[in-house]
């Protein structure tokens, strides 16, 4: 087998075999076939696409490139949720305790900040003490005594899809929808998650701007996750606008604690329900998505998914007094007013901005050395809908120097857009938790 | 400037701009931008192909990339051919002392047997003691003296070029139009050449198979030679066959030698003339194709040609008593005849084939360490559209060894076409040379 004729056969819009597709995948990882070869078969991929078999073929081979969580002895049912990621989208600190308040276990293996979104690690680490690079004994431990356990990738798990996924960030060989369903999927997969819920966001905000391509994405992971054996739902979900009222590190963890307290954002709590009621749905504990958000619901006001977070945090090393004690005032005094420029309602706040402002405040990161920090980011005291004046506050935006006050600031200034005239008014304001979730796919 | 966002613009299908492709071409050849990236925008271009515009930058970058011979003080007017590879194709041998004695300079740069397809630098040192790595002085003094010098390229002309094939070879990414056009017209243009006739093959034995991608690489070679301010021609010929009565280096020099004492096969006698007459044209020497042709066969009439050709034999070092001593003597003892299956009449003879045996049996190679011999190939005694009786000889074949033959026979075998039946014969024996050129493209 050559590696040159392999990539001919892609180029050509052939379907390539498992034994093609092991060859390469095998070799590449082993160091035998350079990058300049995958990166030209990646861009093939990327014009000709694959069929479900070779996508699942290569999500299994990623899979078994590495380690695989060992949950044997621990009672089930595993459950996940994954999100594409987006900007302000703190869910899974939520979720993780309140599905495993219900009974189901969440082997959560979550990602950092990169580009304009945020990671479920750096918001966790932004808790005093927290720590996410847990033993495989450590991870267990959580799993069987909260519920739910939250840790990052060790080198061991796919090593193929780290690899692929550096090669692929820089020869623009991302947006491809089999790769992208092989790289999540091969690590959710890794977890030991029996059960799968997507969140694949769709908006200017979204990895996938378009409608057309979350759909294409969402699907692919439904098909490919139930090919590989697994139970799989994705929800679409929009992300024009940022998901609740704050956006940072420890601003996001403030949120999340609101929500377990049943008083967080109306768009974070009925996401979370939703998401939550589909993996007890998935993973066989509740019979219908009405029922699901009820005993979600149920989790948090019987205080059963805070108790369980807070003991998490303890778990993991965070100094839970101490967080709670930073609740509301852990604030950089780098900070500045976003205010309205005139009299009107706001029509769209863009989340994509939003984002990329926050990398200039220290939430994200541009490469993956970058240092992040916990007290910086938005807090919206206005969201799309609300009618603002002149000079009155939309936000508090916090910066890890002033320096970077200066780009943030004119980023979130051009993020906000205000009707002025009633007569323009579109009379859809796009926020709100209605329009939140787009579609609901689940395996046919 | 990043090069993952050049990648992702070509990707797109939009037009890279002078500047990117400079940022790319110099990045690579200096080594900052690394192979994979620029293999992924190679595989993005062989999708989205590139406008006149961007070929036309790219080929000049190339050729500014290394050293462009210098002409000067030489009188002109300077012309060359080239062929895009072919089975038995050894135009280029007598071609260059016919359009010299015509009173143009030639001055010639070939390159090696590769693949299935003969190389001229490789006949030319069939010749005992001819050397083809002249320096530029022996160059210059060639053209001055013979009118044309035969000579390979060295290192330091287009190195972008050897670096890209090298990479395009073994990233299924040689077949693109633009970057073909590139990598030819960089290498013709820096040998100094101010008209150019392009010799296209088309049909099974060539490099493009069909006849829409040679015409296509075709216009695209005259549209930008022609912006490059360059006389361009390209001339479409059929390689379904083999070229002439003899596939190998030193039998494709004896038939050179029979071409220029006028008594060639018809095919080489008249593709000869003709694209003689067309650099006769592109250079001012002739007003019309048909002057060209009569002035190219009165070059052999005279023997000016052949004295030409016998000086620059002696001027690159080779023995030509050795040589003519050896005319039709030099055959290798591991020697079989390839013998009619059954009576009827040859229909066709792969040139694909017959290229891929003549690997075996040490005319080509098929990497550039391969050693080549000089007395192995095929020497054709009917071709198509001949009668031949069962057992009778179809040509003589000669390996570098006995081992070799069975494979390189086996093809030969196959290669053969032989219609039984009268009522079953086209009509077209698909030979001759009034098939061979298929059409003739000048600048509009």
């Amino acid at each position: 087998m050559r590696t040159v004729d392999i990539i001919m056969k892609k180029r050509s819009g052939e379907v390539l075999s498992a034994e093609e597709l092991q060859f390469i995948i095998e070799g590449y990882v082993q160091g035998t076939i350079p990058d300049y070869q995958v990166s030209a078969l990646l861009m093939a991929i990327f014009f000709r696409g694959m069929n479900a078999a070779e996508t699942a073929a290569l999500t299994s081979l990623m899979l078994n490139s590495g380690d695989v969580m060992n949950l044997a002895g621990i009672p089930g049912p595993f459950v996940d949720k994954h999100s594409t990621g987006g900007v302000g989208d703190k869910i899974s600190l939520p979720l993780a305790p309140i599905v495993a308040a219900c009974g189901a276990r969440v082997p959560m293996m979550s990602g950092r900040a990169l580009g304009h979104t945020g990671g479920t690690l750096d918001k966790l680490e932004s808790i005093p003490g927290y720590f996410t690079n847990l033993s495989l004994e450590q991870f267990r431990e959580g799993l069987v005594h909260e519920g739910f356990s939250m840790t990052g990738q060790t080198s061991r798990v796919v090593p193929a899809d780290k690899k692929l996924y550096a090669l692929r960030d820089v020869t623009g060989t991302v947006e491809s929808i089999p790769l992208i369903t092989a790289s999540i999927l091969s690590k959710k997969v890794a977890e030991g998650a029996e059960s799968l819920v997507f969140d694949v966001k769709s908006g200017p905000g979204a990895f996938m701007k378009t409608y057309e391509d979350a759909r294409a994405l969402a699907q692919s992971l439904v098909s490919t996750g139930t090919a590989m054996g697994k139970k799989v739902v994705a929800v679409i979900t929009d992300m024009s606008q940022p998901l609740g009222n704050k956006v940072g590190n420890f601003f996001e963890i403030e949120e999340s604690l609101d929500c377990l307290e049943g008083k967080g954002p109306e768009d974070v709590m009925s996401l979370t329900y939703r998401l939550g009621a589909w993996m007890l749905v998935a993973s066989g504990i509740a019979d219908t998505v009405a029922e699901g958000e009820r005993r979600c619901a149920e989790a948090v006001a019987s205080g059963k998914a805070m108790e369980l977070f807070l003991k998490n945090i303890r778990r993991q090393g965070g100094d839970v007094e101490k967080m709670l004690a930073l609740r509301g005032k852990f604030r950089s005094p780098h900070a500045q007013e976003l205010t309205a420029p005139e009299n009107g309602r706001i029509s769209f706040i863009d989340a994509w901005k939003i984002g990329v402002a926050g990398v200039y405040l220290g939430v994200g990161r541009n490469t993956t050395e970058d240092p992040v920090y916990p007290d910086v980011g938005f807090i919206f005291e206005k969201k799309a809908g609300d009618m603002v004046k002149k000079g009155e506050r939309i936000a508090m935006v916090y910066s890890k120097d002033d320096e970077s006050l200066i780009p943030a600031m004119e980023l979130a200034r051009s993020s906000v857009k205000i009707e002025t005239s009633l007569g323009r008014q579109t009379g859809k304001p796009g926020s709100g938790p209605a329009s939140l979730i787009l579609e609901e796919i689940t395996a046919s």
